[in-house]
Parts: C-alpha cells; structure tokens; sequence
C-alpha cells in the first residue's frame, strides 16, 4: 500500500472528487508521527472511504522561532507510517500554498476557551494560529469526520467552537491521550527530551493521576486537586495547573460536572502540556507502567 | 412561482441537497430589495439552476445602533420580489439562528484593505462583522457562484480576500453599480432620504462623473481628481474621498492601472457611499439622467 503525497489545493480536491460517496476521514498533524496520531488513523481508517492526513508545521500558531526552528520534520518516515496505517492521500503542502503573499485573514476565537490557559501563557495569537489554519485545512480537505487527540485538550475545545461557529459541515472526533507505558502523554517534542529529562517528565502523569486517585476518594475542590498536581511533580515547576469547566473552560468552585485538569511545564528544552477530565460518577484513571518506555 | 422560505441553516442543507447537480447562486442582501438586487437575482437566475436569496440584517457589521434600528425591514415584500425574480429558495435566518449564545468566532481580515476608506471611517470591526457573515453564509449555502454589487467596492475586495486566503470553493461574481435614472447608486438605505435630500444625493454621481471626465481628458493625479469630486459636491462634506488602487486599496501617487475612486457622505440621516473604478483606456463613464428618478 502505498499513501498518495499531494502539495496543493487543487490538487488534493482533484484527487478526492471521486472518493467522496464512502466518507472521507481527515487526521491533520505538524508531522513527526507517534503512536497517538496512529490511533487517530486507525479510528479514521475504521469510520471512512477514504483517509487524509495532513502533514504542515503551522508556523502561525508557534509563538517561539526556536520551538518553530526545534520542531522534528521527517516526512519521509511519516509517509512510510501513514501508508502502513492505510492512509490513502498525505495532504502536504508548503508554507507558500497555505500562506501565499497577500495572505490577510485570521479565524479568531475569543472568550475564555481562549484566554485561560495555553491562551494566558502562549497569547490568544497561537489559538489564533490553530483556528485559521484547521478551518483551512477543513475547507480544502472537506471532510464528513476530523480527528484530534485529547491531549490538546484546549485546541479540541476551540476547533469544535469554531466548526460550530462557521458552521463548517464536519464531524469533530476526539480521541483519548495516547500514553507512553510510564505514562507520558506522546507528543512529537517528545523526541527531544534527553533520558534524563524523560525519567524526569514521568512525574507529569504519576502527579495528574495522584488528583484522579484523590478527586475518587471524593475530594471534589480544584484548589486541593491542583495542590496535590504541584506537590506531585517532583520540584518540577509547572507555567499552570488549572482546573476549569471541560466545555467552557471558565473558572468553577467545585467538581461538579465534567472538568478539565491541565497543566504545562518545562522540562529541559521542552514545554509539555497534559490533561485528564474529572468526571463525577466516572472512574476513567490513567494507567501508568513502568520507567521502559515503548518506541512504537 | 413562489420561494421557499427556510429559517435555520440545517433545513437549507436539507432543501439544497437535491438540487446542487445543475450549480446552485447565492446572492447575500440585508433585505430591503431594490433595483440593484434584482440584477444580482438575475445574473444568478442565468447562470445556475437554483438561486439561493439570503435575507439578513447582520448585527455586527452595524457600528451605530440608530443605524441597525433605522435598517429598513420588508422581508413580506422582499419574498414576492424574490419570487418575481425567480428566486428558488429564500434564507431568512433569525440573529439566533445566526449567533447562538455561546458564539465566539470572528473572521477578520487584516492590512490595508480593511484599514482604509470605510474601516477608517467605522473601524475594522464593521469588515470584521461583513467577514464572519459572509464566511457563515457561504458555508451554509455553498454555492458555485455568489454576486455581490460594486456599490460596496472595499467589501467586494474584502470577501475576495476572505474567500481566497480561507479557500471557500466558490467563484465571487461583482456586478456594476445599479443607479437610479439620476445617477443615484441604488442602496436601501435610499428609501430614508427625503424628496429634497434625494435631489442633494444626485450631487455624489455628477461629482463622481465629473472626474471620470476629468481622468478621461488624461488627469490622472489622484489629489487633483479628488480635488474636483470636492468641489463638485454642491457643499456636502465628505467623510473622505479617496483614489486608491482597485485591488490592493494601497494609496497610489498616479493612476497607472485600475484605481478605486470611492467616497463616504453624510446626506440628512443617511450615510451614503459611492464609487467608479478609473482605468488608463478604458472610458466607463457613468450615466446621468433626469432628476426624475424610477421607482423600480
């Protein structure tokens, strides 16, 4: 099996005319696939037709040249991946095809699902950035179902506001965080986190879970929940841990419908983010292994 | 022959779903048909097999309240014109269906096309609210062809930009300005002039044509232009009057290729706005009639 590479618009809508009639599947990305983006291809692959991925560093939405700079590129094993995962066509276009000269136009999304968190430490400008560029990648690949991971549990919060704003026809899938065996969230800066670094990032899933295992014992308040985040994550010392209305993400008192857990720290060079949902009623704890890590 | 009138942007899908085979136009209006319109209705009739009237009054493309209140609304008229003009179907969507609570997404379009003549004037926001509603429509009729008048010169470049940097798949159409046998350009807002503002108005198109005139005996220096559209004016007061080149609205020092000659003027209660496009060879010259004016 082997994934089709298209460069551009018009190609891409040449190339899927004739493949819509059996659903089409969209998985965008920045490239440098893990095992979380695969599990985002496996549930597109099993619901339609025809499966796009789209591989495209979005400069717009970086907020530091040297995290835009630092960020992995191997499309080359990407493409391999994707082809393994049956993906049919790999949307990959260039900076100048997404933004050619004169490009002016920004899909915004205010409010507090922009303000709070990722919005309050990196600037409403990186949302900014997400929006334009996943309500562009939408409308070229016009796809009946898009899949995103939960991980990035505030930019799934600001595509389905968005795709509900405009009124883009499209069907938003989330799925769960996919974990490493100790527990870390993959993400592709993964990759650069020396041994050390990654021994030491392994706090971030054992402290959201000491809040699950402590918010089941039925301690229900952020303040204790997020106190027990901080004291867990082994001096680490995090940009914020939060804890807001999983739909809303404003500010609550008190646990008392689905809410959002979420954290982001330095570790090393890196900047990671992690989230769980709290939900009353629900016992959905993650499971963290041991400090051998998978490379799958 | 009667239109079907459809609220709510699910129920348009559902009417529009059989009837896309044969191409399907749009024209967006904020009601209060006139002339003008039904030349968009009718170079929509000729060209697809369903043609799609929206009928909105957009909150927030208004800066004054008193404006957004004075709006002229005869959707019962609207709808039997519409049907005289062959119209298929007619979306009439309430502010709710529009902007649910909740709502928080804005399409902006930044840089000079949105900075200068009427965003100057009324600020971004105005091309802003004109952006996101435009955005919204297009995406719930997706139409193949969507006419908008050369009246309202700066939004027809703005939803150009808008369409293009997002990469809405549909084919803008711009008809000329439709005037009133006085030269006149139509507008809904026309219907609350008085019969002796009404003749003070039919000083905008002498003042435009006379600089036609003037660009047509080989003026070509923008400020010289303006300067004879100030003085031809009959001592209304322009909010301003600029030369500005037809597709970019950057400022020009002489007119070498296409050039927006637009200008703004209070008249009584009403703001009205104007505009011819001067291009080196081509002689366009609006006509000027009678002071009578049609009622059509």
């Amino acid at each position: 099996m082997s994934a089709r590479i298209v460069r551009t618009v018009a190609e891409l809508r040449a190339v899927l005319a004739p493949r819509r009639a059996d659903g089409v599947g969209f998985v965008p990305t920045m490239g440098a696939l893990h095992e979380g983006h695969l599990s985002l291809l496996r549930a597109a692959r099993n619901a339609n037709g025809t499966v796009v991925l789209s591989i495209f560093v979005n400069p717009t939405q970086f907020g530091e040249a040297a995290d835009l700079n630092a960020y992995p590129r191997t499309e080359a094993a990407d493409v391999a991946l994707a082809a393994e995962a049956g993906v049919d066509v790999v949307f990959a276009p260039s900076v100048a095809e997404m933004y050619p000269n004169g490009f002016a136009t920004t899909v915004s999304v205010g409010g507090a699902i922009t303000g709070t968190l990722e919005g309050a430490e990196r600037g409403r400008s990186h949302f900014d950035g997400v929006a334009t560029v996943v309500a562009k990648l939408l409308l070229a690949v016009q796809p009946d179902r898009a899949y995103f991971g939960a991980k990035d549990a505030q930019q799934v919060v600001v595509v389905r506001r968005m795709v509900a704003d405009l009124g883009i026809p499209v069907e938003i899938v989330t799925r769960p965080t996919s974990r490493d065996t100790d527990g870390l969230a993959r993400s592709s800066r993964n990759t650069r986190l020396s041994p050390d670094d990654r021994a030491i990032a392994a706090a971030i899933p054992r402290a959201l879970r000491a809040a699950q295992d402590a918010f089941a014992r039925g301690i229900h308040e952020p303040q204790s929940l997020t106190n027990t985040v901080r004291a867990e994550l082994d001096g680490l010392d995090p940009e914020y841990v939060e804890i807001v209305d999983a739909d809303s993400l404003d500010p609550i008192d008190e646990v008392e419908r689905p809410a959002l857990l979420a954290l982001a720290v330095r570790v090393g060079p890196v900047r990671l983010i992690d989230n769980v949902v709290l939900t009353p009623g629900v016992d959905d704890r993650i499971t963290l292994g041991t400090a051998e890590r998978s490379h799958a």
